[in-house]
């Protein structure tokens, strides 16, 4: 797997791309998402990936996914998270134990970046799930 | 340090955002980038921000930084990281040896990203400097 980064004008924003062409723009002052934040991301969206494929061939009609993370970082330098919460807001006709289970095979099983976190950083989940407005 | 995710209409894409407003687009099938490849990006701009940091400080005339990363993942499920290479490509008026400063500075010491994954995944690093076109 092949990434590249670009500074962009003023050294400030950097582009990331793939290689199929796609981007995401990340910074260190405030003026994009940083780095550290861009790792919560990928934390929630990896699993969320195996949480909607997971309730899918439980047949249970997901509809929406939201994630709230919160992650908490040393006080020293390096800075990195110590304790990352995941919080799973999920919509649609879901039952509750089917969607305990998808949380839990994702985060044990098969979620590459927040198994691979797990071993520096202490990774705790809860979810709740609303029918559909 | 607060982020969310949010699946987009056929739950496909999904748009990670931080407490300011700021925004990047993930996916997990090739129509954005990956969790995974997110992660990889994070590794370079988290270090690249230092990069400059320290070069700026040493009274260093950089003005651009490329990254160009590889990460190879396990065979077996979870698929996460088992190497990443990092290779910088610093553009400016810029000493070799400062070059190498700076660089090891952020692995060894300041980059949050990379020392935090380093606890689960073997990380190196290679750079080049080139003077202005």
């Amino acid at each position: 797997m092949k990434v590249t980064l670009q500074t962009q004008a003023g050294l400030e924003v950097f582009e990331g791309k793939n290689e199929q062409g796609h981007t995401i723009l990340l910074g260190g002052k405030g003026n994009a998402v940083g780095p550290m934040e861009s790792v919560l991301i990928a934390a929630a969206g990896c699993s969320t990936i195996d949480i909607i494929m997971i309730l899918e061939k439980m047949k249970q009609g997901v509809t929406d996914v939201k994630v709230e993370v919160q992650g908490t970082r040393r006080e020293k330098i390096p800075r990195y998270f110590t304790d990352i919460h995941l919080h799973y807001i999920i919509t649609g006709e879901v039952k509750e134990k089917k969607a305990e289970q998808a949380v839990n095979s994702s985060l044990e099983k098969y979620c590459s970046v927040s198994l691979m976190l797990e071993k520096a950083v202490n990774i705790t989940s809860s979810f709740e799930v609303k029918s559909e407005a």
